[in-house]
């Protein structure tokens, strides 16, 4: 496969060998534990057994309910939090255009309590073909609940059938969702009990909105099976790499990584990113905070911090090897009254790789710690075996620091209070 | 005034008496400097006079300028970076809906090179009536002058007078733009020479792309003006404070500031927040990392790491006091599944406020230092405000922890690499 290298060339001179001896011994025990199973939170392996063992009548019963849809729908209103959000935002931005979509709009809902949002949101969608993807293992979430709520009362008041405008994604047997579906004959989608949210984007959870809004989940879905069997017979060692060096850097004190990109439409991708690594870290005290910057917008903001501020982040690029299929070339000048006729006649992209690889050696010299997660491409199927790339690394360098990958106790924090 | 407060009950405990003398002195110290104009970098302080000095046939001027594009353009291309872009996306995604636009639609070019954007961009404008604010005081940064060139061609392809579409933001006789201004006959705003980019959104820079999209630049600039005289003449001390606080955690050796907010529309505020304080800070190995969070979503993401990750964060609110004017509330349910009816009848606001009560409380206890920004309501006028507000706090702040607020030596080290 090899679609996706993991670069350490400018950082693996900046770990001594006895610390890396000790990385090296500590990754070795996080992977015995998570193939053995043997590890804090090893209920919750389920993402890893849907890619040994793909369910591909799944996969065609829902690409055939999203041509259904598809063929009818508008909007499709996608109601979720958390990993019933970001990994359907991260994947949709990444392969959709960046002007209109792909037929049918997915828009998310349930993902904060904006009244002004939901308001505007009920107005935009007077007069238009709306669907509704409810999606929630246990139905009483706060947030999507309410807005379900509010979103039923509208199909209600605008269709004479609204439940079969209906989509509900949950758990087996268990939850609120549950008895609405047995009441209302809406079309149901399973939450693998043993798939946590943030590990989700390629069960229904993600797999359904995805399809509804024109992503071939074909091929992401089997771009993240063939990640997983090259990571598992150890044929490529890139997203274990990752985890090592990730552990390293926790290890000398470092405080923030920083996931940049120079490719717009992967923004969404840090927010799926930065959900999966704070939340299976960042907790006994520990883990590395996850920031995402997009550059080369960021280099006029933060970029001065990265550069000359505390030395206390280590950045992690992520670039596209192959130029993108629409591209735009710079004009010549006779005038050349910017200087820039050194670009003429080059591609936008052409000049972002250069951009990528002046920042990346600038921030190098400017002390920050800097490696590369290179994608061959931004396709579904290589969109997917990244998602793999990330689970993986997360689960391993999560278990290195001595932490459950899987629980988030203190998520429940604030709703306590306010209950 | 006290449209803006700020609210330190949970925090004033956590200094001991000796560090809060200190940084009181340390305060006094920069507050003096910034007045007598007496400190690095004092060059640049015109964000100060353009408000104790209001220019209002400038306002003028441009609101006069924006009816006229108003009437005739679909859509404005806004080309700029950092600065230049930064400050005109925070105020519009604040004060416009959250879907479509107020008449005339602001699209931003030139704030990153990705080119399938751009081409996408072009598609887009197909057809429409498009005209084109180009922002940059030397006229020769990458980013925005390819994009100007490539849109240029662009309106000289698809209209007969395309130099009447062009409006340029630019210093006043300095840089490549002038030379062109006066070939073309395009329409001119200066940018003042001794005010930076990141505090720039209160000038021409900001306000033009601000008129054109819609909002009531008037209001936002008298709110500033109004913050200006009441922080000037020691009648709120709440701008201060915040630089204080900020400092007083800097020193404690807490390395990220989150800005959390709980209104969807808020969060460019928190992008233009997050340049202002990185690219005035990060120098020298000093700053705080400024970080934006979008609550509840982020709570879901990166909430399990505020809660029990390192303790390295202190968490700043940004929070609205008056309920939004379009809102909607939780329908009653008969069957109640979710358990959720103690929430019918209530808006969404309310119950976003009690989650940010229960975020607090729960972040507190987590032994995160949380402090909030109060804004009365988010119409311009407070904006406006509060723009000041942070704009006095990061030029105190800076000078408290030693550093130049007002140059961005980091900012050219990627562009030095490139050449």
């Amino acid at each position: 496969m090899a679609n996706i290298k993991y670069d350490i060339s400018d950082i693996s001179s900046l770990i001594p060998e006895g610390e890396m001896a000790l990385g090296k011994d500590s990754l070795e025990k996080a992977k015995d534990t998570l193939v053995s199973k043997s590890g804090a939170g090893s209920d919750f392996l389920g993402w890893r057994d849907i890619l040994g063992d793909p369910n591909d009548a799944l996969l065609t019963d829902i690409i055939q309910t999203s041509e259904t849809i598809r063929e009818k729908a508008d909007v499709l209103v996608c109601i979720g939090i958390g990993g019933s959000y970001l990994g359907s935002k991260a994947v949709l931005d990444a392969l959709l255009p960046n002007f209109g979509n792909n037929g049918t709009e997915v828009i998310f809902l349930g993902h904060h309590l904006g009244g002004t949002y939901i308001k505007q949101l009920l107005a935009y969608l007077e007069g238009k073909e709306v669907y509704v993807n409810v999606i929630s293992k246990s139905g009483t979430t706060l947030e999507p609940s309410v807005s379900f709520r509010i979103m039923m009362d509208w199909l209600k008041f605008n269709y004479p059938n609204p439940h079969e405008r209906v989509i509900a994604t949950t758990d087996p047997s268990k939850g609120a969702l549950n008895l609405l579906i047995d009441d209302h004959g809406w079309k149901k989608y399973v939450i693998p009990p043993d798939v946590g949210g943030r590990f989700s984007v390629l069960t229904p959870v993600g797999l359904v909105p995805l399809a509804i809004g024109g992503i071939d989940v074909r091929s992401l879905f089997y771009g993240a099976v063939s990640a997983f069997e090259d990571y598992e017979n150890g044929s490529d060692e890139s997203s274990d790499k990752y985890a090592l060096y990730r552990y390293l850097f926790h290890e000398q004190g470092y405080k923030i990584e920083a996931l940049a990109h120079f490719e717009p439409s992967l923004h969404s991708i840090g927010g799926w990113w930065q959900q999966l690594f704070a939340e299976s870290e960042g907790k006994d005290g520990k883990g590395v905070f996850p920031v995402c910057l997009q550059y080369t917008t960021d280099l006029h903001s933060v970029g001065q911090y990265l550069q000359e501020g505390q030395r206390t982040i280590f950045e992690t690029f992520l670039v596209v090897n192959q130029a993108p299929s629409e591209d735009v070339e710079v004009p010549h000048s006779a005038q050349n009254l910017e200087g820039l006729n050194y670009t003429a006649g080059r591609s936008i992209s052409y000049i972002n790789d250069k951009a990528y690889l002046a920042t990346r050696l600038a921030h190098k010299e400017g002390g920050v710690p800097v490696a590369s997660i290179e994608l061959a491409n931004q396709s579904a199927e290589t969109i997917g075996q990244m998602i793999y790339f990330f689970e993986r690394a997360v689960a391993l360098s999560a278990y290195m620091i001595g932490v459950n990958p899987f629980d988030q106790p203190g998520v429940e924090a604030y709703k306590k209070e306010s209950s």
